[in-house]
């Protein structure tokens, strides 16, 4: 009898349980729902295809001529150096290093930032000096701490080999002369319009609930209620605004060095003294050390400074690690690059030179 | 009638020239088969299968393993140089400079040689000290002018990232504490055993007659018949055997420089002053500068030079660039490469220093 007894009890706690089950589960989708109505305002997810490039039709032959010279390192003086040494598509896009080494083992002023997506950001360099990846690319090769070349040397490299001039001619049918430095950044920019990682969060935001862990949801809450998103937002969570770095609190000297005043240095406006743009936080875990500085190395460290210094906020333990937690959501996958066959030099290549000059 | 004459004349014409024409195929069949029986005692076609290795069995995970770490930069000290710095698989397996530039700017003694194919030879760097690939390797990481790193610390960078522990148990199940020095120089080995480039010598070789032109068929057996292919031979058309540079007449000091004397380092045997390991010569049109100094870019000069210094040939005009034309043949393709992704840094990854020690 008594394992009779329970039946009806038994099936009441059941529907109970099933009730209790469908009300959480009801509640959870509408919570999820409203998290991501929120996070529409803010962010968006990556194309799924190549992103248009003002000035610069994308087409396949571009695309493989900029994919070369990304990997070339003739493009330097030294032969050392190509795009891909500073922007290593093995590690996130970067080099790994508090400043790159460059021409000489000289040090650039600033962290590398990754070329990952970097096509979907409004300007770029930390100082948003550029206003696009054509106007970037020609930066680099002409500085003398990084490539330390000069647009003559280059095109003089590139027309020495007939691949080159064919590959040129295929990506520029309508240029009179094609091998030329701008047709070589509006190339790069075509090649790097590809690296383009979709991530957990882009999966999330297209509607898929458990593309992300509840610990990376609550860190997304957060992120916009504390108000990380009013700076890093849109389609890279960052990228396109420009701040003072220590709106709230400057950081100390080591991480926010007085002799880099920013922003500064391209408007000469007081006002843009120590202003740096909002980092892109796509792939930001991949891409240790931080900020401009590069001096922090620990992406909780990282989050927690920021938010001292940019909202004067002292977020918990638990809340940091949400906050890395949802970071690590924007981790993506890029897609497959096969190495590039480069042409062999030729009798009137320019030849590589190690010489500080 | 006139028009009708001459039909017999015509048609005798014909058939005469029918016969010429099968005359002139069959001598060249059998000329062709005759270079090629010639060839075939001198040299081999590249195998269609990764080649086995000496105590350390190639296996998918191995070569994965391999490959992350031939492309990681974390593997330096600085964080700059990885394998691939100067041995560039875009560029021909080598870092098209006379001598690589390493830590610190400093110039390291001796020109890069090219990885692809280099499994096939039968000893390592241009004096032959290392016994394999996995001996090689272990090399440029420690030296001071190259990558400058300690065993330690390369097992230190690569134990705290988690992948890297994965990926090693996977490549090494056999082993208890997989992740150690001696384990990433197999898992190197075995990824550059992969970098096998088949060419158009290979297709002829095996029986393409088409494969070669006229002019490098000439070349070759001009190759063999001066005397080249003594030294230069088997698969990798060189690779294995040590000989004086300036066997017969030594070249200037600008080509060789008279404080590098090769092989008597390893040896300390008078008669290994100035003995170095004759160049694999596969791909060799792709690798200027040439010779142990790189001091040459035109293979052209560099085949004359051989030939002068070597064998006391001056060479014609014409011999050279029949010479040129045969090692263009030796140019071969690379299987795809498609780039790693590597793990990010840890709390507990050493960081990189530029310093110079």
């Amino acid at each position: 009898m008594w394992e009779r007894e329970p039946k009806e009890t038994e099936i009441l706690m059941r529907l109970l349980a099933s009730l209790f089950c469908a009300t959480a589960v009801f509640a959870g989708a509408a919570q999820a729902d409203a998290l991501r109505d929120t996070a529409k305002e803010y962010f968006a997810p990556l194309p799924s295809t190549i992103p248009a490039l003002k000035d610069n039709r994308v087409t396949p032959e571009k695309i493989a001529l900029g994919k070369a010279l990304f990997f070339d390192p003739r493009i330097s003086a030294s032969g050392v150096f190509s795009c891909y040494s500073c922007h290593n598509l093995t590690t996130g896009g970067d080099d790994n290093m508090e400043t790159s080494v460059g021409h000489g083992w000289q040090k650039g002023p600033r962290n590398s930032p990754t070329v990952l997506n970097a096509v979907l950001n409004e300007a770029q360099f930390w100082d948003g000096r550029a206003e696009d990846l054509k106007a970037q690319a020609k930066g680099p090769v002409q500085a003398g701490v990084e490539m330390a070349n000069t647009p003559e040397t280059v095109e003089a490299t590139l027309r020495s080999m007939p691949a080159y001039q064919e590959w040129f001619k295929a990506a520029f049918p309508e240029s009179d002369a094609p091998v030329n430095f701008d047709n070589m950044a509006m190339a790069i920019e075509a090649f790097e319009a590809t690296l383009i990682t979709p991530a957990p969060f882009d999966a999330w935001l297209n509607g898929d609930d458990e593309a992300l862990t509840a610990e990376q949801k609550a860190g997304l809450q957060l992120f916009i209620d504390k108000g990380c998103s009013s700076c890093h937002s849109g389609v890279n969570v960052g990228g396109h605004g420009y701040y003072p770095f220590g709106l709230i609190e400057k950081p100390g000297a080591e991480i926010l060095p007085p002799d880099d005043k920013g922003r500064f240095a391209v408007t000469e406006t007081v006002d843009d003294e120590y202003v740096f743009r909002a980092s892109p936080l796509r792939n930001i875990a991949l891409t240790a050390p931080y900020f401009h500085s590069g001096k922090v190395w620990d992406l909780k460290v990282a989050v927690q400074i920021m938010a001292e210094s940019q909202l004067g906020e002292a977020l918990s333990d638990q809340e940091a690690d949400q906050m890395v937690a949802f970071l690590d959501s924007l981790t993506g996958t890029l897609p497959d690059v096969v190495l590039p066959i480069l042409p062999a030099e030729t009798a009137t290549t320019p030849r590589p030179t190690s010489e500080v000059r």
